[in-house]
C-alpha cells in the first residue's frame, strides 16, 4: 500500500458542496489539525476563501499537492469520480453507498489497491457516540432478538431527491442502510437476509418502505424502514440478549442498557475525518460492504407491493 | 475441516427426485465407483431398489452411515434441507444457486465449517467440458470485450415451474447464472456489474428476460438473456482478447479459438461427484458465490420495464 504520509496538516478537497457537505464534512474538516481544506469541486456552488473548481482534472492540475479528496455528491456520478481521483494518486473518501452495487465497489477497491492509496467507504452511522459502547456491551453475549425501527418523513430529510425513488436510488434503503451500518458493527456475528416486503410507490422504481427479516445466527433479527413518518424520526435498534435488553436510540446518540442511560452529542463526521488520516498513515484501505450486501440480498429477495405514491 | 473419509464407496442420497435429478444426479453417482446411492427423499417419487424416505430425518434414522446428500429440490426449500443435513452431520452438494442471497449462502458455509463438513455449492455449467479450456486459453490474454447470449424458451426447459417468476425465484436469471458461472470461471478477474435492465411479465414477479453490463477490469461485459427463445437454444459466449476471439458455444460444449474448433460430448456430472468426493476427502468445502452476487447486483440496481405476459 502506499508509503506513509508526511507529517503535517494533508490538502483535502470537497466534491460536491451540497446539503451533507456543508452541514458535516467542511466544519469537521476545519476543526481537524490534521487536515487542510484546500479546494470545493462543484459545478455550481463554492465557499469563501477556499479555491474552486468545476472538475477533478481543474483541481489536480491547480493543486499537486491536494492529496484526498472526499467525495460527497449523490451517489450516482461517486463511481466515476472516485476512480478519476485514484488515477491521478489520491485518497478518497466516499459517502455512503460507496458504489450501486457490490461488485462495483470491489472493483474500486481493487483499483485503490493497485494505485497504493487509501479508499474509505464510511458508514457515517457506525461513527455516532455511542456505538462503540454499544458493540462492547453485546461482545460476548447470547443475542436472542433483534428488532431496528428506522422512520422518518422524506419530505422532511430529503426535499426535492427524486433520485432517491429511481433505479438504484435505494428508495428508504438510503436512510435504511445507517441502520444496517450500526447492526452490521455492534452485532458479534455477521447478519443474512431471509426475507424482504417492499412498498414501492405508484410510478416509482424504488421502496419508499419496506419489512425485513435476517438471521444472527439462529436468532431472528426484524427492520423495518418507512419514509412515511409525520410523527418526528425514530431510529432505533432493541437487542434482547441473556443478559437483558439493549437499547440504542436516535441513531446512535442514545443507550439504554440494564446499568443504566448514556446520551451523548453528535460527533460522527470529526470521528471520520480522524480515522481516514489514519488509515492513509497506516497505508490501509476501509471498505466494508456488509450494508450494501444486505441491501442487495433484500432486492434479490424482495416480494414487491404497491402503495400510493406520497409526493414531496 | 472433517478427517479424511474412510476408503471404499460413500453413501449419498439424493433429496428431491425431479428432471434434473433422474437425467443427471442419478446417473452420475450411479456410474461413479467412489459413491454408493444408498436412498431417495422426496414426498412423492422414488427409483426401483433404492430404499426411499419422505424426510431427511427418517433416512437418518435409518441410515446412520449414508456420509452425504445431494439437494436437487427447488431452490426454496433446500437452505433448510443443507442445515438440517449438516446438523446431522452429513456432507451436503447443493444445485445452483446454492441459496436465497449471498448471505444466507455465507451463513450455510459458516454452518459446514462449524460442523466440520464439506458444503459444495455446485454450478453444473462450469464442469462443460470445454470450460477449462477456455479458461487456459484466456490465461494471460488482454480481454477487450465479452458478450454474452443466452437464450432459450421457458416453455421447453422449464415448464410447469411457476415459482421461477415468484419473488426470489430469479425468472432467466436461473438459467443466466450458469452463463455467469462459466465467465466468471474462465475470465481472469472479477467481474462487476454496472446496469441492469428488466422486463418483467405483467403480473409476474421475476424478469423473463435482462440485458446487463458488466466490467472486467476497464472491458465491458454485456449480457443478453431471454426466456422467449423460439427458434432453438443459444447459450453462447464470446471474448474479444488481443489474439483474437474465443467462443464458447452450445453452454461449453463447443469451443472456437483461432488455433482451431473443438466439441466434447455433455459430461458435467460425472466430474461435479468426482469433484465432491476429492472435497470430502480433503476435508474442504467449495462455495464460490460470485455467480450469485452478481444476479443480486443485478436486482439492486434494476431498470424494470412491464412486458406482455409470456403463458407456459
Amino acid at each position: 500500500m502506499a508509503p506513509p504520509a508526511p507529517a503535517g496538516p494533508l490538502g483535502i478537497a470537497i466534491v460536491g458542496l451540497g446539503t451533507i457537505a456543508r452541514a458535516q464534512h467542511v466544519p469537521a474538516i476545519r476543526a481537524d489539525p490534521a487536515w487542510h481544506l484546500c479546494g470545493v469541486v462543484d459545478p455550481a456552488a463554492s465557499l469563501p476563501g477556499v479555491p474552486a473548481y468545476t472538475s477533478l482534472a481543474d483541481l489536480f492540475a491547480a493543486q499537486p499537492d491536494c492529496a484526498a479528496v472526499a467525495l460527497c455528491t449523490p451517489p450516482g456520478v461517486r463511481l466515476d469520480l472516485a476512480r478519476e481521483a485514484l488515477a491521478a494518486g489520491r485518497h478518497v473518501l466516499l459517502e455512503k453507498p460507496p458504489a450501486p452495487s457490490v461488485t462495483l465497489a470491489e472493483a474500486l477497491h481493487r483499483t485503490a489497491d493497485a494505485a497504493e492509496r487509501t479508499l474509505f467507504a464510511t458508514w457515517h452511522s457506525r461513527f455516532a457516540p455511542l456505538v462503540a459502547p454499544a458493540r462492547q456491551w453485546l461482545a460476548g453475549r447470547r443475542i436472542d432478538q433483534v428488532a431496528i425501527t428506522w422512520r422518518e418523513d422524506v419530505r422532511v430529510w430529503h426535499p426535492g431527491q427524486a433520485w432517491l425513488f429511481e433505479p438504484g436510488g435505494m428508495g428508504v434503503f438510503d436512510p435504511g442502510i445507517n441502520a444496517l451500518s450500526i447492526v452490521t458493527a455492534i452485532l458479534p456475528e455477521p447478519l443474512a437476509m431471509t426475507r424482504a416486503d417492499f412498498s414501492i410507490p405508484q410510478g416509482r422504481s424504488a421502496p419508499i418502505a419496506v419489512d425485513l427479516v435476517m438471521r444472527h445466527g439462529a436468532a431472528p433479527v426484524t427492520a423495518q424502514f418507512d419514509f412515511r413518518e409525520q410523527g418526528g424520526e425514530q431510529w432505533d435498534i432493541v437487542v434482547t440478549t441473556d443478559a437483558g435488553l439493549l437499547e440504542l436510540r436516535r441513531g446512535g446518540a442514545e443507550l439504554v442498557t440494564p446499568e443504566g442511560q448514556q446520551s451523548a452529542p453528535e460527533a460522527e463526521y470529526p470521528a471520520i475525518y480522524a480515522r481516514f488520516r489514519e488509515l492513509i498513515g497506516r497505508g490501509e484501505s476501509d471498505v466494508d460492504l456488509a450494508p450494501l450486501q444486505l441491501v442487495a440480498d433484500a432486492f434479490l429477495q424482495a416480494r414487491a407491493v404497491g402503495v400510493p405514491d406520497y409526493p414531496y
